[in-house]
C-alpha cells in the first residue's frame, strides 16, 4: 500500500502515476539560489529582517542545508517578525531522509560557505529597468547541461530555489510571456502585496528593450528583461534533467514561472514534471498557483500535507496562518523524504525534526 | 571471470580484491582543474604550444569532456610539438561508457564553458616564492563535503585532475612533507626536466614562511607554501568521498603527492583508495610512481594497459614513446570504463575511439 501525507491538488491521477513511479526511489536534491535587487524594493520581500539582508538569504539557507547552521549571518534568516526560514523544512526532510545535496549558484551576490555548481550567471538588476539580466541564455544552457549530468548519478531529481522577491519576479515573467498571473503569485507576507508587484511588473515590461510579441515567443528575452537568475538556471537544470529522469519542481507559484519557461523552451520536458510545494501554497486564498499551471499543460501539482497546528513554538505556528509558506524547496523536499522513505518520513514526524532543529537553531540564536 | 586490459602495477592482491569490489558498479568521474604560474617557468610544462597557453588548458580539457570539443580555445591543448592532450583519451573512455562528469574548479584563470563545481579557491603563484596558496584550508573543507555529497549518488568515484606544471609542485609538496620525491616525479615530456623541478622546489622550500617541521606535521602548510590549487581540493574531494565509498585516484605521480596529502589528514581513507594510471606512467624510466606511493602507503597502483603502437597517427605513437603519458585522468577513466563495463570495453576499443576522436579533432584544427 502506497500511501503518503500528500494531497493532490491538480491532475490527480497523473499526480498519483508519478508518486507511483518514483515510490521507494533514491532522489537527488538541488538548490538554485540568486539574487535580484527587486528584493529591495520596500515592501516586496519578507525573506530577510531588512531589506539589505536578503543579500544573505539564500547563501544562509544553503548553509543550513550543509552544516545544520548558518555561517556567512548569524542565526538563521527569519522574516522581520523573527519567523525562520523555510529552509528549515528542507533540512528536516534531508536529515530525516538523507539524499545528495548539491547548491547551484545562478547568481548571487554573496557566496555561501559550501562547494556549488557555478553557472555564470551575475545577480539581477531591479526589474522596473526592463534589463534584468546579462545573458540568460548561457546560464540556461549550462543548466540544461548540468541536469542532464545530475540526471545520470540519480534515479530523479528534486528542485528548488532561495531567491528573495522571487515572486515579484514570477508575476512579471508571467505576464511578460502572456500568462495571467495577476493575483496569482504568492508571497511570503500575510498580506500579499498584490498591487505593488503587479506596478512593477507592468513598470519593468514597459521599460524593456523587446516587444510584446518577442517576449511572449522567447522565454528568456521575458527572463532577459523582467526574471531573475533563478529562473534560467532552474529551467535548464529542470528541461536537461527531465529529459532522462523525473523531476519534482519545488516550489510554488516561483517554479510555476520557471515551468512556464521550460514549457516554452522544451516542452517535451514537461511530461516528466511535477510541482512540489506545500499545503499552506495550494490552501492559499491571496493565490493561485493552480490556474498558473493550468495555463501551463496538464501537469499535476503535489503538495506536502505537513501540519504545524500542533507545535508549540509560536514562530512555526504562523506557518498555518500563511506567513512563509514555501522556500528552499520544503514542499518537494518534505515530499521526497516521504516517497523515498515510501511513506515511513510523514507529517508528524516531520513536525517533530523541525521542532528539534527550531529549538536548537533558537538557542543558537539567544532566544 | 572478471578479466580487463590492467597492469597491477602495485601492491598487486589488494588492487584485485579493489578490482572485484567495484566490478560492474557505477562510477562518476570527477576533474579537478586549477592553474599555477609554475607552469610558465621556462622548462617546466608541455601541456600546451608556448607557456602563456597553459592558463587555457584546464578549462579546454572540461569543455572537451562535455562538447567533443573546445570552447574556448580553437581545436585542443596540444604540447609545442602538437601532441594532443591525454584529455582525448579520458573522453573516449567517457563516451564508451557514460558516467556522470563533473569539473571542479579549484583555481584557475580561464573558466571552462561549462557548469562546475566552485570550490573559492585561488589561482597559484608560482611556488619560487615559497607563498603558493593564500587559504588551502577552505579549499579541503569545501573538497570533503563535495566528496561526501557526490559519495552519496555514486557506487564509487574517480577524481582526475588537470594542471599544468602539476609535477613540479607535486616533486615540492612531496619534499616540504619529508617525502624522497626527488627524481621520481613524471613529466609531459620525454626528456624529464628534473633538476630544473628540483632547484624550483628547494627555492620554494627555503622562501616558505613555515619551517620544515611545521610542513611535515602539516601536509596543508606544504600546500600553501609550494603546492598548487588543485592539490586541496582533490585531497579534500578524496577524503571526503573515501569515507564511504571506493575511490580511484585518477593520475601518475601529481595524484600520489595528493595521496600523500590525504595520508596526512585523513589517514584512514586509504583503505578505500587505489591510484588509477596509465601503463606510460608506470613503465616510465624517468620517474617513479611506485617509489612515492610505497612511502605513503600500502595503497595499490592499477594501470590501463593502453596501447597505441598499433595506430597509424603519429601524434598517437608518441605516447608510447613517452611524450604526455597521463593527465586528466586518463588512466583512471579507463579503468573505470573497462570495470564498469564488465570487460566490454578493452584498449583495443580504446584506441580505435581515440583515433576516430583525434581523426575528428585534427579536421576541425584543419592538420
Amino acid at each position: 500500500m502506497q500511501r503518503a501525507d500528500i494531497i493532490y491538488a491538480f491532475e490527480e491521477q497523473e499526480g498519483r502515476k508519478f508518486m507511483r513511479r518514483v515510490w521507494g526511489k533514491r532522489p537527488t536534491f538541488a538548490v538554485v539560489i540568486g539574487n535580484t535587487e527587486t528584493a529591495k524594493i520596500p515592501g516586496v520581500s519578507a525573506a530577510g529582517a531588512v531589506p539589505e539582508i536578503t543579500d544573505f538569504t539564500p547563501a544562509a539557507d544553503v548553509e543550513l542545508l550543509h552544516y545544520g547552521r548558518c555561517k556567512c549571518i548569524d542565526g538563521v534568516p527569519v522574516t522581520p517578525t523573527g519567523v525562520p526560514t523555510p529552509g528549515i523544512i528542507t533540512m528536516s526532510a534531508l536529515q530525516l531522509f538523507p539524499m545528495p545535496t548539491f547548491a547551484i549558484n545562478s547568481g548571487v551576490r554573496v557566496r555561501p560557505h559550501t562547494p556549488y555548481f557555478e553557472m555564470e550567471g551575475v545577480p539581477g538588476q531591479d526589474i522596473r529597468t526592463g534589463r534584468a539580466l546579462d545573458d540568460p541564455r548561457r546560464v540556461y544552457e549550462n543548466g540544461v547541461l548540468l541536469g542532464k549530468e545530475l540526471a545520470k548519478s540519480s534515479e530523479y531529481l528534486v528542485v528548488g530555489e532561495s531567491i528573495a522577491g522571487g515572486t515579484t519576479t514570477a508575476l512579471a515573467v508571467l505576464m511578460a510571456m502572456g500568462y495571467d498571473g495577476q493575483g496569482k503569485v504568492s508571497s511570503s507576507m500575510i498580506d500579499n502585496p498584490h498591487s505593488l508587484k503587479e506596478r512593477i511588473a507592468l513598470e519593468g515590461i514597459s521599460n524593456s528593450p523587446f516587444s510584446r510579441e518577442e517576449m511572449r515567443a522567447d522565454p528568456l528575452k521575458a527572463v532577459q528583461a523582467v526574471g531573475d537568475p533563478m529562473m534560467p538556471a532552474a529551467a535548464g537544470v529542470v528541461a536537461g534533467a527531465a529529459e532522462n529522469v523525473p523531476v519534482i519542481m519545488a516550489g510554488g507559484t516561483q517554479m510555476a514561472a520557471v515551468m512556464a519557461i521550460v514549457a516554452g523552451l522544451s516542452p517535451g520536458s514537461l511530461r516528466n514534471l511535477v510541482l512540489g510545494t506545500t499545503k499552506w501554497i495550494v490552501n492559499d486564498r491571496s493565490s493561485d498557483v493552480r490556474s498558473i499551471v493550468s495555463q501551463i499543460g496538464s501537469v499535476p501539482i503535489l503538495a506536502a500535507d505537513l501540519d504545524f497546528g500542533p507545535s508549540v513554538h509560536e514562530g512555526l505556528n504562523v506557518f498555518e496562518r500563511g506567513l512563509v509558506k514555501e522556500g528552499v524547496g520544503a514542499g518537494g523536499a518534505s515530499i521526497a523524504a516521504f516517497l523515498a522513505s515510501q511513506g515511513s518520513v510523514d507529517a508528524k514526524l516531520m513536525l517533530a525534526q523541525v521542532e528539534d532543529n527550531y529549538v536548537r537553531l533558537m538557542k543558537i540564536m539567544g532566544k
